[in-house]
Protein backbone atom coordinates (compact mmCIF):
# COMPACT_ATOMS: atom_id res chain seq x y z
CA UNK A 1 0.00 0.00 0.00
CA UNK A 2 1.03 3.37 -1.02
CA UNK A 3 2.28 5.76 1.98
CA UNK A 4 -0.16 8.27 1.31
CA UNK A 5 -3.86 8.68 -0.18
CA UNK A 6 -3.35 7.66 -3.35
CA UNK A 7 -6.52 6.00 -5.40
CA UNK A 8 -6.05 2.30 -5.73
CA UNK A 9 -5.76 0.82 -8.75
CA UNK A 10 -3.52 3.40 -10.30
CA UNK A 11 -0.30 2.13 -11.95
CA UNK A 12 3.31 4.13 -10.18
CA UNK A 13 3.98 7.40 -10.99
CA UNK A 14 0.20 7.83 -12.64
CA UNK A 15 -1.07 7.30 -9.28
CA UNK A 16 1.08 9.93 -7.69
CA UNK A 17 0.31 12.57 -10.66
CA UNK A 18 -3.48 11.69 -9.77
CA UNK A 19 -2.87 12.60 -5.84
CA UNK A 20 -1.28 15.90 -7.41
CA UNK A 21 -2.31 17.30 -10.58
CA UNK A 22 -0.55 20.77 -9.75
CA UNK A 23 2.85 18.87 -9.94
CA UNK A 24 2.13 16.34 -12.46
CA UNK A 25 1.37 19.59 -15.11
CA UNK A 26 5.19 20.18 -15.08
CA UNK A 27 6.48 16.92 -14.04
CA UNK A 28 4.23 15.62 -17.65
CA UNK A 29 5.82 18.46 -19.86
CA UNK A 30 9.86 17.85 -19.01
CA UNK A 31 9.23 14.05 -19.65
CA UNK A 32 7.40 14.43 -23.17
CA UNK A 33 10.07 17.13 -24.11
CA UNK A 34 13.28 15.24 -23.11
CA UNK A 35 11.85 11.98 -24.37
CA UNK A 36 9.56 12.60 -27.34
CA UNK A 37 10.56 16.38 -28.10
CA UNK A 38 12.59 17.51 -31.38
CA UNK A 39 16.14 16.14 -30.93
CA UNK A 40 18.53 14.44 -33.07
CA UNK A 41 18.57 11.66 -30.62
CA UNK A 42 16.35 8.98 -31.23
CA UNK A 43 13.77 8.51 -28.63
CA UNK A 44 14.35 4.88 -28.39
CA UNK A 45 17.80 6.32 -27.65
CA UNK A 46 16.47 8.66 -24.95
CA UNK A 47 14.16 6.08 -23.36
CA UNK A 48 16.97 3.90 -23.49
CA UNK A 49 19.08 6.61 -21.03
CA UNK A 50 16.02 6.72 -18.63
CA UNK A 51 15.75 3.04 -18.24
CA UNK A 52 19.46 2.48 -17.68
CA UNK A 53 18.97 5.11 -14.91
CA UNK A 54 15.92 3.73 -13.52
CA UNK A 55 17.50 0.28 -13.70
CA UNK A 56 20.45 1.66 -11.38
CA UNK A 57 18.54 3.04 -9.29
CA UNK A 58 16.53 -0.26 -8.70
CA UNK A 59 12.98 1.60 -9.14
CA UNK A 60 10.88 -1.39 -10.89
CA UNK A 61 8.22 0.67 -12.35
CA UNK A 62 10.02 3.29 -14.50
CA UNK A 63 12.79 0.62 -15.00
CA UNK A 64 10.01 -1.80 -16.58
CA UNK A 65 7.90 1.33 -18.55
CA UNK A 66 10.35 3.05 -20.09
CA UNK A 67 12.26 -0.33 -21.11
CA UNK A 68 9.39 -1.25 -22.87
CA UNK A 69 9.10 2.75 -24.15
CA UNK A 70 12.06 2.13 -25.56
CA UNK A 71 11.30 -1.10 -27.39
CA UNK A 72 8.21 -0.30 -28.61
CA UNK A 73 9.67 2.86 -30.18
CA UNK A 74 11.78 0.78 -31.92
CA UNK A 75 8.88 -1.85 -33.33
CA UNK A 76 8.09 -3.55 -30.63
CA UNK A 77 9.19 -7.37 -31.21
CA UNK A 78 11.31 -9.66 -29.40
CA UNK A 79 13.99 -8.77 -30.47
CA UNK A 80 14.13 -4.69 -29.30
CA UNK A 81 12.83 -5.93 -25.94
CA UNK A 82 16.33 -7.93 -25.73
CA UNK A 83 18.08 -5.18 -27.31
CA UNK A 84 17.22 -2.92 -23.82
CA UNK A 85 17.70 -5.38 -21.67
CA UNK A 86 21.09 -5.66 -23.01
CA UNK A 87 21.72 -2.08 -22.88
CA UNK A 88 20.36 -2.25 -19.16
CA UNK A 89 22.85 -4.73 -18.26
CA UNK A 90 26.06 -3.75 -19.74
CA UNK A 91 26.09 -0.23 -21.26
CA UNK A 92 29.26 -0.96 -23.14
CA UNK A 93 28.87 -3.52 -24.92
CA UNK A 94 25.28 -2.71 -25.79
CA UNK A 95 24.49 -2.57 -29.54
CA UNK A 96 24.06 0.92 -29.53
CA UNK A 97 26.61 3.72 -31.45
CA UNK A 98 29.56 4.94 -29.86
CA UNK A 99 28.39 7.75 -29.51
CA UNK A 100 25.49 6.30 -26.91
CA UNK A 101 27.92 4.26 -25.26
CA UNK A 102 29.92 7.62 -24.00
CA UNK A 103 26.38 9.38 -23.22
CA UNK A 104 25.59 6.48 -21.13
CA UNK A 105 28.42 6.89 -18.93
CA UNK A 106 27.74 9.96 -18.58
CA UNK A 107 24.22 9.08 -17.47
CA UNK A 108 26.02 6.43 -14.94
CA UNK A 109 27.89 8.83 -12.95
CA UNK A 110 25.27 11.93 -13.46
CA UNK A 111 22.94 9.09 -11.24
CA UNK A 112 26.05 8.55 -8.58
CA UNK A 113 26.26 12.41 -8.86
CA UNK A 114 26.76 15.55 -10.65
CA UNK A 115 30.30 16.02 -9.51
CA UNK A 116 31.05 12.68 -10.97
CA UNK A 117 31.42 13.87 -14.23
CA UNK A 118 34.36 15.04 -15.38
CA UNK A 119 36.25 17.19 -18.37
CA UNK A 120 37.23 13.21 -19.97
CA UNK A 121 33.99 11.77 -19.74
CA UNK A 122 32.59 14.83 -21.94
CA UNK A 123 35.89 14.94 -24.41
CA UNK A 124 35.12 11.32 -24.88
CA UNK A 125 31.29 12.22 -25.64
CA UNK A 126 32.35 14.99 -28.22
CA UNK A 127 35.13 12.91 -30.13
CA UNK A 128 32.34 10.14 -30.63
CA UNK A 129 30.19 13.18 -31.97
CA UNK A 130 27.71 14.23 -29.36
CA UNK A 131 26.66 18.08 -29.72
CA UNK A 132 26.33 20.36 -26.71
CA UNK A 133 22.43 19.74 -26.72
CA UNK A 134 22.89 16.05 -26.47
CA UNK A 135 25.15 15.86 -23.47
CA UNK A 136 22.86 18.63 -21.83
CA UNK A 137 19.78 16.01 -22.33
CA UNK A 138 21.90 13.34 -21.77
CA UNK A 139 22.55 15.25 -17.79
CA UNK A 140 18.96 15.84 -17.90
CA UNK A 141 17.71 12.72 -18.77
CA UNK A 142 19.66 11.06 -15.85
CA UNK A 143 18.71 14.10 -13.34
CA UNK A 144 15.26 13.90 -13.76
CA UNK A 145 14.93 10.14 -13.56
CA UNK A 146 16.84 10.54 -10.31
CA UNK A 147 13.53 12.88 -9.40
CA UNK A 148 11.06 10.34 -11.14
CA UNK A 149 12.55 7.25 -9.34
CA UNK A 150 12.75 8.49 -5.87
CA UNK A 151 9.05 10.16 -6.31
CA UNK A 152 7.85 6.87 -7.51
CA UNK A 153 9.37 4.51 -4.37
CA UNK A 154 9.77 7.27 -1.60
CA UNK A 155 5.22 7.08 -1.77
CA UNK A 156 5.66 3.54 -2.50
CA UNK A 157 3.31 3.65 -5.36
CA UNK A 158 1.51 0.44 -6.28
CA UNK A 159 2.93 -0.99 -9.27
CA UNK A 160 1.49 -4.12 -11.39
CA UNK A 161 3.10 -7.54 -11.08
CA UNK A 162 2.74 -8.63 -14.70
CA UNK A 163 5.34 -7.99 -17.23
CA UNK A 164 1.91 -7.57 -19.99
CA UNK A 165 1.34 -4.38 -18.24
CA UNK A 166 4.42 -2.94 -18.65
CA UNK A 167 4.04 -3.99 -22.11
CA UNK A 168 0.80 -1.68 -22.30
CA UNK A 169 2.50 1.32 -20.45
CA UNK A 170 5.37 1.65 -22.76
CA UNK A 171 3.41 1.19 -26.33
CA UNK A 172 1.35 4.13 -24.69
CA UNK A 173 4.34 6.05 -23.60
CA UNK A 174 5.61 5.94 -26.85
CA UNK A 175 2.98 6.25 -29.31
CA UNK A 176 0.68 8.82 -27.03
CA UNK A 177 3.40 10.23 -25.25
CA UNK A 178 3.18 11.74 -21.30
CA UNK A 179 1.12 14.78 -21.09
CA UNK A 180 -2.37 13.42 -22.63
CA UNK A 181 -4.53 12.08 -19.77
CA UNK A 182 -3.79 8.26 -19.00
CA UNK A 183 -6.94 6.07 -19.19
CA UNK A 184 -6.30 4.87 -15.77
CA UNK A 185 -6.79 8.42 -14.33
CA UNK A 186 -9.94 9.18 -16.59
CA UNK A 187 -11.88 6.14 -15.40
CA UNK A 188 -10.58 7.24 -11.63
CA UNK A 189 -11.84 10.55 -12.20
CA UNK A 190 -15.46 9.50 -13.24
CA UNK A 191 -15.75 7.17 -10.41
CA UNK A 192 -15.18 9.88 -7.90
CA UNK B 1 34.36 26.44 -17.38
CA UNK B 2 30.96 24.13 -17.68
CA UNK B 3 30.65 21.53 -19.15
CA UNK B 4 28.80 22.88 -22.76
CA UNK B 5 28.63 25.96 -24.07
CA UNK B 6 26.37 27.85 -21.99
CA UNK B 7 26.58 31.66 -21.97
CA UNK B 8 29.22 32.95 -19.57
CA UNK B 9 28.19 35.09 -15.95
CA UNK B 10 24.91 33.72 -16.04
CA UNK B 11 25.34 31.85 -12.63
CA UNK B 12 24.33 27.81 -11.95
CA UNK B 13 20.86 26.75 -12.94
CA UNK B 14 20.06 29.88 -14.52
CA UNK B 15 22.80 29.58 -16.84
CA UNK B 16 21.77 25.82 -18.12
CA UNK B 17 18.06 27.25 -17.95
CA UNK B 18 19.18 29.66 -20.76
CA UNK B 19 20.97 27.17 -22.71
CA UNK B 20 17.74 25.30 -22.90
CA UNK B 21 14.46 27.35 -22.35
CA UNK B 22 12.12 24.11 -23.52
CA UNK B 23 13.06 22.47 -20.57
CA UNK B 24 13.68 25.23 -18.02
CA UNK B 25 10.29 25.94 -17.87
CA UNK B 26 8.48 23.30 -16.75
CA UNK B 27 11.65 22.67 -14.12
CA UNK B 28 11.20 26.43 -13.65
CA UNK B 29 7.00 25.73 -13.26
CA UNK B 30 7.65 22.81 -10.74
CA UNK B 31 9.91 25.14 -8.48
CA UNK B 32 7.44 27.54 -7.84
CA UNK B 33 4.51 25.18 -7.32
CA UNK B 34 6.36 22.98 -4.73
CA UNK B 35 8.48 26.36 -2.67
CA UNK B 36 5.83 29.59 -3.10
CA UNK B 37 2.21 27.47 -4.39
CA UNK B 38 -0.27 27.34 -2.01
CA UNK B 39 0.61 25.08 1.55
CA UNK B 40 0.03 24.19 5.17
CA UNK B 41 4.34 24.09 5.03
CA UNK B 42 5.74 27.69 4.70
CA UNK B 43 7.54 28.98 2.30
CA UNK B 44 10.32 28.86 4.63
CA UNK B 45 10.19 25.34 5.98
CA UNK B 46 9.72 24.13 2.07
CA UNK B 47 13.22 26.35 1.15
CA UNK B 48 14.57 24.71 4.21
CA UNK B 49 14.07 20.79 3.01
CA UNK B 50 15.43 22.13 -0.54
CA UNK B 51 18.19 23.84 1.53
CA UNK B 52 19.05 20.52 3.86
CA UNK B 53 18.41 17.95 0.34
CA UNK B 54 21.22 20.22 -1.69
CA UNK B 55 23.50 20.73 1.28
CA UNK B 56 23.66 16.97 1.68
CA UNK B 57 23.94 16.25 -1.99
CA UNK B 58 26.88 18.67 -1.48
CA UNK B 59 25.35 20.72 -4.75
CA UNK B 60 26.95 24.12 -3.64
CA UNK B 61 24.73 26.39 -6.03
CA UNK B 62 21.50 25.37 -4.77
CA UNK B 63 22.36 25.10 -1.75
CA UNK B 64 23.28 28.35 -0.85
CA UNK B 65 20.76 30.27 -2.91
CA UNK B 66 17.95 28.33 -1.11
CA UNK B 67 19.46 28.53 2.32
CA UNK B 68 19.08 32.36 1.21
CA UNK B 69 15.08 32.37 0.44
CA UNK B 70 14.52 30.54 3.49
CA UNK B 71 16.22 33.01 5.13
CA UNK B 72 14.41 35.49 3.32
CA UNK B 73 10.76 34.00 3.51
CA UNK B 74 11.60 34.95 7.51
CA UNK B 75 12.81 38.46 7.05
CA UNK B 76 16.84 38.02 5.99
CA UNK B 77 18.14 38.99 9.59
CA UNK B 78 21.53 37.24 10.54
CA UNK B 79 19.52 35.78 12.85
CA UNK B 80 16.86 33.64 10.03
CA UNK B 81 20.75 33.15 8.24
CA UNK B 82 21.81 31.69 11.04
CA UNK B 83 18.72 29.54 11.17
CA UNK B 84 19.01 27.78 7.85
CA UNK B 85 22.72 27.23 8.69
CA UNK B 86 22.37 24.72 12.13
CA UNK B 87 18.93 22.98 10.45
CA UNK B 88 21.05 22.00 7.56
CA UNK B 89 24.46 21.10 9.87
CA UNK B 90 21.73 19.03 12.26
CA UNK B 91 17.96 19.13 11.65
CA UNK B 92 16.87 16.66 14.52
CA UNK B 93 18.76 19.69 16.99
CA UNK B 94 17.36 22.66 14.09
CA UNK B 95 14.61 25.38 15.74
CA UNK B 96 11.61 23.48 13.79
CA UNK B 97 8.46 22.09 14.63
CA UNK B 98 8.69 18.23 15.61
CA UNK B 99 6.28 17.31 12.85
CA UNK B 100 9.06 19.23 10.35
CA UNK B 101 11.92 17.50 11.85
CA UNK B 102 9.91 14.27 10.91
CA UNK B 103 9.31 15.51 7.49
CA UNK B 104 13.35 16.28 7.31
CA UNK B 105 14.26 12.61 8.23
CA UNK B 106 12.19 11.68 5.47
CA UNK B 107 13.31 13.89 2.66
CA UNK B 108 17.00 12.94 4.11
CA UNK B 109 15.89 9.29 3.29
CA UNK B 110 14.26 10.02 -0.32
CA UNK B 111 17.91 11.61 -0.79
CA UNK B 112 19.62 8.28 -0.27
CA UNK B 113 16.87 6.53 -2.03
CA UNK B 114 13.04 6.48 -2.57
CA UNK B 115 13.23 2.68 -1.06
CA UNK B 116 14.74 4.29 1.97
CA UNK B 117 11.42 5.35 3.36
CA UNK B 118 9.23 3.26 5.60
CA UNK B 119 6.11 2.67 7.67
CA UNK B 120 7.46 3.99 10.32
CA UNK B 121 9.20 7.36 8.54
CA UNK B 122 5.91 7.73 7.91
CA UNK B 123 3.31 7.26 11.44
CA UNK B 124 6.26 9.10 13.08
CA UNK B 125 5.08 12.19 10.85
CA UNK B 126 1.60 11.63 11.31
CA UNK B 127 2.22 11.49 14.97
CA UNK B 128 3.58 15.03 14.66
CA UNK B 129 0.54 16.08 12.53
CA UNK B 130 1.44 15.89 9.02
CA UNK B 131 -0.71 15.45 6.31
CA UNK B 132 -0.30 13.20 3.27
CA UNK B 133 -0.10 16.67 1.20
CA UNK B 134 2.48 17.66 3.57
CA UNK B 135 4.21 14.02 3.17
CA UNK B 136 3.61 13.90 -0.48
CA UNK B 137 5.31 17.64 -1.03
CA UNK B 138 8.62 16.75 1.25
CA UNK B 139 8.69 13.35 -0.73
CA UNK B 140 9.02 15.60 -4.14
CA UNK B 141 10.80 18.29 -3.23
CA UNK B 142 13.16 16.01 -2.03
CA UNK B 143 13.47 13.98 -5.32
CA UNK B 144 13.40 17.45 -7.55
CA UNK B 145 16.13 18.48 -5.59
CA UNK B 146 17.81 15.32 -6.29
CA UNK B 147 17.46 16.26 -10.13
CA UNK B 148 18.22 20.18 -10.05
CA UNK B 149 21.37 19.36 -8.33
CA UNK B 150 22.52 16.86 -10.38
CA UNK B 151 21.65 19.14 -13.52
CA UNK B 152 24.01 22.11 -12.16
CA UNK B 153 26.85 19.94 -11.16
CA UNK B 154 26.55 17.47 -14.37
CA UNK B 155 27.18 20.03 -16.50
CA UNK B 156 29.74 22.15 -14.36
CA UNK B 157 27.68 25.70 -14.36
CA UNK B 158 29.58 28.59 -13.38
CA UNK B 159 29.02 29.91 -10.11
CA UNK B 160 29.35 32.94 -8.03
CA UNK B 161 31.91 32.82 -4.95
CA UNK B 162 30.59 35.42 -3.36
CA UNK B 163 28.10 34.86 -0.41
CA UNK B 164 26.28 38.41 -0.89
CA UNK B 165 25.48 36.96 -4.40
CA UNK B 166 23.21 34.24 -3.35
CA UNK B 167 22.15 36.50 -0.64
CA UNK B 168 21.07 38.42 -3.65
CA UNK B 169 19.90 35.64 -5.18
CA UNK B 170 17.55 34.23 -2.37
CA UNK B 171 15.81 37.29 -2.13
CA UNK B 172 14.69 37.06 -5.83
CA UNK B 173 13.66 33.87 -5.25
CA UNK B 174 11.83 34.39 -2.03
CA UNK B 175 10.10 37.49 -3.37
CA UNK B 176 9.59 36.83 -7.24
CA UNK B 177 9.85 33.74 -7.17
CA UNK B 178 10.85 31.16 -9.83
CA UNK B 179 8.84 31.96 -13.34
CA UNK B 180 9.86 35.44 -13.80
CA UNK B 181 12.63 35.58 -16.03
CA UNK B 182 15.81 36.58 -13.76
CA UNK B 183 17.54 39.47 -14.63
CA UNK B 184 20.36 37.89 -16.71
CA UNK B 185 18.67 36.16 -18.71
CA UNK B 186 17.19 39.64 -19.90
CA UNK B 187 20.38 41.24 -19.97
CA UNK B 188 21.83 38.03 -21.98
CA UNK B 189 18.84 37.76 -24.65
CA UNK B 190 19.55 41.64 -25.26
CA UNK B 191 23.46 41.03 -26.02
CA UNK B 192 22.19 37.81 -28.56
Amino acid sequence: MAHIGIQGGIPGIVGAFTFRPETAKPMRELAEILLRGPSTLTSAEREGIAAFVSFRNDCRFCQLSHSAAAAEHRGGTETDYEWIEALKANPDEANVSTKMKALLRIAGKVREGGKRVNETDIAAARTQGATDIEIHDTVLIAAAFCMYNRYVDGLATWQPEAPAEYRLMGKRMAHEGYTRQAPEVREAAARK
